[in-house]
């Protein structure tokens, strides 16, 4: 296929690198398209590669140009071209909730944190970054495809199908102490949500019962977006045995 | 004075933007050689700088080049030109060591978290990354004119001076689970030791008595440098009242 720059509006998108393109290998092998290589891809990447093309019957092509078109890192020699697929997040176990996230090294940070938590459910209230942007992807290193996204037009949508999960908005004079929370009989029915980089959430958030600060200085305004996110996995998971 | 691209050896460095320029005069105003602004910079910003500079007398300078030559970014309108300046970090107060960090951006993250959580000791073990690069500053967001770094030689150096310290290095097997232990007693003398990005801290480390973990799942090898004392800093403070 013809190779171009990536765009929102594609229904495919791109793995840059050899990380990223055997995790898209091991957990989403039928949405590849075609993987490619050039001619600086070692020996023991092809070895690799042509194993699983055995098991997954995915095409290998040499394609030089697209390396040029697609990728600005000089170390990148394994591209996936994989169709964009759809996930849908579980009943049953705890979810992140990102209310507008708006940019995509962040998004990404924070689907591997979640994943690293093994909080396996993200979802994502629109308008939202495109969270199949390659930058996304390469951020997360991977763990896109490890786990579940669902776009929600609303908080309200999102709210209205999960109407059995506790949700915990983060804002700045949040009612709640996260170090005094106690998730171990509300884990699995937990939804923990953020707000946009830049503008947070949006202020009726504020009126809900369970809104909840994060414990820090008055040195800084508020902690970064990945930097809460991560805490708030942390203290969630705080009795969980991985 | 002549205006060049930053290098490592210069005994100068550059804040690019307002905010951090801000955080530069109040915190460094001694340091500061001089401050640039262009045709661009608004009315109310040079109405701020004059303001400050009736106080800390600072030569403010119009040099549109400086721009070109500093900043990829469009939208930075004034540059702090300061002295590079030596810190040192304080006995009774808690620490963060950075082994031989390699990251700018990285380093700037770490920087910021601290003073985030008002943990205002650096101690960097070199070889390591240059924390005054323009990078590092802007991904501190100014924090770093705001608390203490000091470079050590060698950890044995950095453990010499502080041997009234408990060093809690962080290794993937640690024997401490970083969730279980108390900092209450020893907050003041704790140090919380963190290893390079790629090869986490010497094989030697292992050795110590108080070596610590994270908890997360084994979906991920490790979390990154940025998360893991992002969370260490959070479990450190969990018991002040900021």
């Amino acid at each position: 296929m013809q190779i171009l720059k990536y765009k929102k509006n594609f229904t495919h998108s791109y793995s840059l690198g050899a990380t990223l393109t055997f995790e898209l290998i091991k957990n989403k092998p039928n949405e590849i398209i075609e993987i490619l290589v050039n001619d600086s891809t070692s020996e023991e990447i092809l070895n690799d590669l042509k194993k699983l093309q055995k098991i997954h019957n995915f095409n290998i092509v040499n394609n030089k140009k697209a390396f040029n078109i697609l990728s600005d890192k000089e170390n990148c020699y394994v591209i996936g071209v994989f169709k964009k697929f759809n996930t849908t997040i579980n009943n049953n176990e705890p979810h992140i909730c990102l209310v507008n996230p708006g940019n995509s090294g962040n998004l990404g940070t924070i689907i591997r944190s979640s994943l690293g938590f093994n909080v396996r459910n993200i979802a994502i209230i629109t308008p939202a970054v495109d969270h199949f942007d390659p930058k996304t992807i390469r951020s997360s290193m991977g763990a896109i495809f490890n786990l579940n996204i669902e776009l929600f037009n609303s908080f309200e949508e999102y709210q209205n199908k999960f109407n059995n999960y506790q949700f915990f908005p983060f804002v700045l004079k949040g009612k709640n102490d996260l170090r005094r929370i106690n998730f171990n009989n509300i884990y699995d029915h937990t939804s923990l949500v953020f707000g946009n980089e830049q503008t947070g959430l949006p202020t009726y958030f504020e009126e809900m019962p369970n809104t909840t600060k994060i414990n820090h200085s008055n040195n800084i305004d508020s902690l970064n977006l990945a930097e809460a996110v991560n805490i708030a996995l942390y203290q969630l998971t705080n009795n969980i045995k991985f």
